[in-house]
């Protein structure tokens, strides 16, 4: 197949900072409409976070090193910046890229001279080494995908939930750029819908062909043969390859290990914890029953109705065939003794 | 666990006949509506199985007599139910029920005095029969379920898609009411949430525990421990035991598979298929994509962009416990020499 005329990665920026001003996309408001959010101060950061106006596990990271430059912009003291770090830290407990800022920053506040400028040059920093990331996860289209075929991917993890082109989603759009692959099968992603609003806005913008399921339909479309392999991203990754992921990822890993289709995890170092030995040590989000009991925030059930509503599942590290990382393809069994834990 | 107050099951009636009309629950309206459609001629009867104003597998068998004992009505000759036995045949592909129920009424084509009578007599005996069916599987709780613990299901298969309380549903009430079981996992089952909007609304007004889940996050729960077993309906049975069913349970009996837990499918033998080797002869109906684009019928998405919207899958016979049926409990095994085929 011929390499296909997919427009640039870098064409949809999640973020720009403006001076004293953070200004984002709000992708709650995708795809009916590209609206942009200005926050000014932490509190609006953390805020922004734990609603989903902005959102995915390195555009989490990325945010809040501008929250933290925003409240030094305010107030450079040492207190002021453990505030503002300790209300980020209560956003959201899963993502690790977070977890991964706050402690780039805890080191900067033994410096001696604290200031602005010094925390908002970090902040640039991890959004550059994001780009970068991206960039060198993209590259590993060659080493996963080989043309004629489909993948398929759940979530967003794309230019919209990074600081470069994306995590699964920029190895996928790279993949069919370089005719490697023919298109994506895009899982809706309930309750949220980020597969339906997000990841199908951006295809459809970079003109990478996809076909859009209820996630549901995943495992016959995966028992019929259709998917050359499964590619998603990664909220936090333990030691042993236990990957925490957007719910139904656990469900795609099943399905592919079931039937012997290959299923990858892209994500940066930075989503890498350390300090995590298995799943077992990472905390799940359990969010709030309107998710669905509302179908994009209209009412659709009676709003007692219990719901269980996690927004992360675990999968095994021994259900990973491997992980693309900025350093490389690293299978599940080499992650314990790899790099990417320093 | 002490037996449960729960209410009769038969409190739910989605159809009945009314001299020269058939009253349906109009089930795309619930739950925020509990409306009736009055079907007067078999196209309006073809008509509300497509739109899926009536749906379930035993129930579009039954509907489908009442909608042939309407053409005998207005005009009794062969000819006549011909045609209308041909509309009602086109209407879903993949419910057996549906030709076992034109099976039927093909025999009586042969019948000396045809008369209007004779076939909404043969329509009222399969109402009956799948009455008595739902019973006859309900009484399984018995041989399936212990409690402690909770079962899952997916998709609608209670009162409002049988002629009595319904198949797994069924089957899992009679279980919560006994105190076999203490509550019901319900998947939500999009696109038309038919376990969110008909499902939550039967265990509701029967006062049965439940708890709603987006249908991928049913592989987490599995793998936590927190399932004693999947039950779901089917919508044809392949000799061979290969089963289809709503989109989605093959992805729960994968999970099922990979995580130890038993996977029963509940079914009468009006939905077991003798012409069917194995999945291969089973049609599966791919339906519209404004079903995935649209929420609930709000349009949420670009009309345009490409869906894979089918209304089922096919569950392996290897991959299921057993069934449930109103023969009794058949092993997967032990279904090619069973009496069901008879």
């Amino acid at each position: 197949m011929a390499s296909r005329d997919v427009q640039p990665l870098t064409s949809i920026e999640p973020l720009r900072w403006e001076g004293d001003c953070l200004t984002v996309i709000d992708q709650r408001q995708l795809p009916q409409k590209l609206a942009w959010l200005k926050l000014r101060t932490v509190a609006e950061v953390a805020q922004a976070i734990e609603q989903m106006a902005v959102r995915g596990a390195p555009l989490i990271g990325i945010v809040a090193g501008y929250g933290i430059a925003l409240a030094a912009l305010s107030d450079p003291r040492a207190a002021s910046l453990r505030r503002a770090m300790d209300r980020l830290s209560r956003t959201r407990p899963t993502a690790r890229n977070l977890f991964t800022t706050l402690e780039r920053f805890e080191h900067l506040l033994q410096h001696p001279q604290l200031a602005a400028e010094l925390l908002l040059n970090e902040a640039c920093a991890i959004q550059r080494a994001d780009l970068k990331a991206s960039a060198s996860i993209a590259e590993l289209a060659a080493e996963i995908l080989s043309a004629p075929g489909w993948a398929l991917t759940i979530c967003n993890t794309g230019a919209l939930a990074t600081g470069g082109g994306g995590t699964a989603l920029g190895l996928l759009v790279e993949g069919c750029r370089r005719g490697l692959l023919d298109g994506v099968y895009v899982c809706e992603t309930r309750p949220l819908l980020q597969g339906a609003r997000l990841t199908c806005w951006e295809l459809a913008r970079l003109g990478v062909p996809f076909t859009l399921l209820p996630d549901s339909a995943a495992a016959s479309l995966i028992a019929g043969g259709e998917v050359a392999a499964v590619v998603t991203g990664a909220d936090r990754i333990a030691r042993n390859g236990d990957t925490a992921n957007k719910i139904g990822t656990r469900m795609l890993a099943e399905s592919a290990n079931f039937n012997g289709v290959p299923f990858y995890v892209a994500a940066p170092a930075t989503t890498f914890d350390p300090g995590a030995e298995s799943g077992a040590d990472i905390t799940i989000e359990q969010r709030s029953r309107a998710e669905v009991l509302e179908l994009t925030w209209q009412p659709l059930l009676p709003p007692d109705y219990a719901v269980y509503n996690p927004a992360f599942d675990i999968t095994e590290g021994r259900m990973i065939t491997a992980f693309a990382t900025d350093r490389g393809l690293i299978s599940a069994a080499q992650l314990e003794d790899s790099d990417i834990w320093n």
